[in-house]
């Protein structure tokens, strides 16, 4: 046990979603005094790096409500009840893209928001990709435009803030590391 | 405007706290039907990737109550009401590790979770670290372990999964790009 560890001594849920719950804890802190903590707890989720045989990224542009505006990302979405991370990927992937893949790694896993939030988000690397004839439909309430990309590309729309979010910024962070080690 | 576009109909604030809120929208689709969105409202937030000139990371390990663990982050911090980011930065900077920096260059902007909530981090590049001998003060519910890591051992605390959140992660593989650039 850490001694920065802050002790629950009081949970209460405010909300419980489709997406997200609330809960409001009071905690212990490391000098015996009290705060509150907000918490939001998520199912985690997935994204996918897909890169073709032509070297293109797959990215879909989407509407986002939270920031009022579209960005574009690499293909992404919630795990379902009990399913695993790479059954998730490898669904998302086709349901957003009409991609399936014979390739797909892990590449790393990690917290968007520790200071409020558990949801997790786990990249996956795809490869050997096909486009499926009859893909999987997405979400009755998902709507998205899909773009591939060049790296060169990718990266000016870094730039430019069209790619805004941070599991797109670190793929395509890892595609520039990929091709600068690759070129030495 | 995007056609992806969805109109806010009904907007309800369910919860406001010291550090978000969470509303919940009813808005029109694309197609013209109806859904929910969940959206948590944040302050935004700055992260310092701050390297000294032994050239040593400058990490802080600290518990997060979302997670129910420590994890070892960059230092980071919520913007209060008006406050420039750089200005946050470093007040950041010095509450939570003591440093006080002569350069800080943004080196990128984004969103953490868009799926859910409106959360920015700016993620600075502090160097031309100096200690301050009377540092400001952390905040009255925040502890942290000040660490200084090499890459190479920052990079194992991302293989042991110690670093795990997404703007470390991203902050750990922007120096391994830039020693693989330079490296070349």
């Amino acid at each position: 046990m850490s001694s920065l560890e802050e002790k629950t001594l009081h949970s209460e849920e405010i909300f419980s979603g489709k997406v997200i719950s609330l809960h409001v804890q009071d905690v212990e802190l490391p000098n015996g005094k009290q705060s509150k903590r907000e918490i939001i707890k998520h199912p985690g989720a997935v994204a996918i790096l897909a890169v073709t045989d032509e070297n293109k990224i797959v990215m879909v542009e989407q509407y986002r409500k939270a920031l009022e505006r579209t960005i574009v990302e690499i293909p992404a979405g919630k795990l379902e009840k009990g399913e695993q991370p790479e059954v998730c990927a490898r669904r998302e992937l086709e349901e957003e893209t009409g991609y399936v893949c014979e390739n797909l790694e892990l590449l790393t896993s990690f917290y968007t928001s520790p200071g409020f939030a558990d949801e997790i988000v786990h990249v996956y690397l795809a490869k050997g990709l096909s486009k499926k004839e009859n893909s999987a439909a997405l979400d009755e309430d998902e709507f998205v435009n899909l773009e591939e990309l060049t790296l060169t590309e990718a990266m000016k729309y870094v730039e430019d803030q069209k790619i805004y979010d941070a599991k797109t910024a670190f793929a395509v962070q890892y595609l520039q590391l990929q091709e600068a080690i690759g070129s030495k």
